[in-house]
């Protein structure tokens, strides 16, 4: 047991091409090494003939550690041509949050790691204005301010792309930071940056998407947690929700509504990122939560 | 009351700019001559500065029929500079059904309008298509078959409009009506033209919108009954709503799953429009509901 | 292929005492014959030590048909003391409907499965009043009035039960019938009655749902769709849904709010259930939705 | 303008038995005096005959100030036999928390107040256990430990009672404060305590309710916030919501998935009550959102 109580487990996720007796052969395999298997789930594209598996096994019940599974399973994975990761739950991965002024999400989000319902460790928070720092701090968070330049913006970035990489994240999270990453740092990390985007995706990306929404008259908002790609609100989406307005509420009632949608969709989001449930698939994504 | 047991009431709905007083007038009016109101509503746009109200009252309580009631309440509304209708519940509005081949809308609203949900008469229900004949006959209405054929789009369209017109209509819905509507069709009956889309717009405006959803990998879908205009898919929104999806659903699946959310979100914006809950803002909706 | 065009599929569903292994031992059989698994999925129940596994495969896929493919799967099941069930996509299930005056359930549940929604034969409908006779006869289904004499209710039922037999249900469905069945029905059918409860049970069990939930001033109303057991509205849930409701509604508007839920409840429940996606886990389901 | 910049406000609020010209009586006295309504709404219980008011006007807009407007009014109240209540929305309310260890609801409604999403003042945290002082005075806010001796309750509470009392609060809210109030204290703050329920309200009253959901095995698991009164989680209710779950979430899971839905209702309870938009109705509430 690790030091919160959880259970140690292994996340072994993958995907390959479609074709009978993979889940045979993955779970023949742990089976054989006494693997005591405590989720798993599987999906089959059938636009694109691809497949993809989780599974969670309980650490103790199998007779080695992460090394030699991982040596053991890349035998079956060649065979199956798998694209595969292991993750362990005993070593948390690290995020870098990404704030600006609004500290709705950044609070949330602090909340719940510090309430142990996020499992990651979190060494840094970074923000281009210095307001959230007492409230990283009071969370024992480092804080680093990095502002973004208008006139020196790939200065600024290159500075910034420093400040994060100094943290050896495994994942980066725009907590409503408002400026778009360069597409360097993007690539960079492709496939570990979560996005909130403060609408229903592929409604109103961009700018201002609570003022689009209140001209378009739509009567309900939302809110889009994707991974980050070069093209702006475009990556793969992995949560979405929304919530009911009427003609009664102005565009600060929006934005004061939207932030609840915000909040939760983001916090699923990282969740299911963090237990390695978000598989990319495409432009798509397969969610196993 | 009238012949369903439903007590008669008029139905005022206005809309004027905005000042000090109107609620007041209009209140008074109808209570100097023992006006029994039973539900009232109003709305300041404080974006446009105009002001918007609904009022019903028994027709029993006040001493005058709709007749009379009209004209003593235009010296009223000519103070107030109120664009403004009476609706009288024992006149029951005629609704004119377009349909396709898809018939779950269809039948939802017939079923609906034979249990007495939806206070109105169907006249007749059009399609391009004749499947749909049984269904309509079988709850009583008369139905049309109107061809619509791609080389002589302008004669088919003139046909379909004198067949509608014949209806004396009050309302038409084209519930999963699979042909744009021309421009003179749309003008004609301004304001009185419900569309179900089946996106949440404005995502997925024009065809296939599930397609479009699956493509995009959201993870709601959702629908849209929106007044019609000239414009495709952009009159203002009436209702929406949507429902969950998951990775594991195909484009057929969304299908299935967004009939539910089509005929329940058509419903509620026809049952609205009946009642005279809805009053166009512009390119937005105040809905009373 | 079936006639209506879907891919001829086995569904296994089983329970068993967890350990290690059951997966692999039953993906292992299917991969050994070349079995393709187009959908699976399994539950650990930790508070009760109980596994549950569904896995559906391409007919096609395996070199023998249903009997075979169940002599050979008893082996399996043997090993790991499995409670298990072969279902054959091509043999429908025999769904008989039991309503009484209110139609919207019927109506939906005749609707879908004429357009093929719900993959089932249904070839009766019973009601203790006649009313619902032209709604079943126009989709084709046999109608029998079976009327409940509250002063012979044991004559009354036992004649429901000859009537029903005489039909070899697999499934019995009650869509709004408003009369209590007697235990030894209950018990007849055990597993395979579904029922429609107008709340959102535990809350308003019995009589009268929604004057008891205007009563108490709740802010949502919903339905479930459960199994009957002997005991009243108490039997395992296998759906349940809610909307939102306010001050101003009536229970007559309750009513018709709640209408809504219940048909798409009942509805999700029903092909759930044809489809074998659950499974009674003691007083709770396991839904493999 | 008050410091927020929220420009200030008079909300009447008033109930009385139903008759003709209540709406018009209040508006025209309002509008005599040249009174700007910028929200208004109106209830008349068909079952109790008792109609509700709720009007929002601009203070800057009346000659006079909320002094000699509650002695005008009293005028046209007496006429009408109005039980009603002035707000002045300079005059912030005064609400005092109570918390036990579970620091979500608290953490919610001190981050939202803090953002000035709640229009109030907070002078006292109070808790039965040391834990949430670093929480609350971290906002700024006064923290007094109060412990519940478990043979000493009825000192206990008195001393509780005490610690209230100096706040001078308006609204006493229980954030998942885990004793059970005496009467005495339900009695003296009648209509002014807001409980927190984690359950959906009727279902699962009392202790544990997750645990009591997750053995009914629902589907969906809610949270209600309600007035506090004598009888134990009776009282009116004022807002719930609910959160879908499944088969596989464990107790633990339902406690997690709940904490949102906690939060959600209790804030939005928590707003309505400070702007005076619930008005109690026998055991049920008016909710003027």
């Amino acid at each position: 047991m690790s030091e919160d109580g959880a259970v140690r487990r292994y996340v072994l996720t993958m995907s390959c091409p479609d074709r009978t007796g993979i889940v045979a052969t993955v779970s023949g395999f742990l089976a054989a090494h006494g693997g005591w298997v405590i989720e798993a789930a599987q999906h089959g594209d059938l636009t694109t003939g691809r497949f993809f598996q989780r599974v969670e096994v309980l650490a103790d019940s199998l007779p080695f550690g992460p090394e030699e599974l991982s040596q053991r399973f890349e035998v079956v994975a060649r065979e199956l041509q798998l694209d595969w990761r292991l993750s362990d739950t005993d070593v948390r991965k690290r995020v870098v949050l990404l704030a600006s002024r609004e500290d709705h999400c950044l609070a949330d989000l602090l909340h719940r790691w510090r309430g142990g319902e996020l499992r990651c460790e979190i060494p840094l928070v970074v923000s281009n204005h210095p307001d959230l720092r007492p409230l990283a701090e009071w969370h024992g968070v480092e804080f680093s301010h990095v502002p973004i330049a208008a006139d020196r913006k790939e200065h600024s970035f290159t500075q910034l792309g420093d400040v994060i990489a100094e943290a050896s994240p495994d994942v980066i999270v725009l907590a409503r930071y408002m400026q778009v990453l360069p597409e360097q740092l993007c690539d960079e990390y492709a496939g570990r940056i979560l996005n909130i985007h403060h609408s229903f995706l592929p409604s109103f990306a961009g700018a201002k998407p609570y003022h689009q929404a209140f001209a378009r008259g739509v009567k309900l908002i939302g809110a889009t947690c994707h991974y980050v790609t070069a093209e702006l609100d475009a990556g793969p989406i992995i949560e979405q929700d929304l919530s009911r307005i009427d003609h009664a509420d102005t565009v600060d009632d929006l934005v004061r509504i939207g932030r609840d949608v915000e909040r939760a969709v983001l916090a699923r989001g990282l969740r299911w990122h963090l237990e390695d449930r978000v598989l990319v698939n495409g432009s798509r994504t397969v969610v196993f939560a």
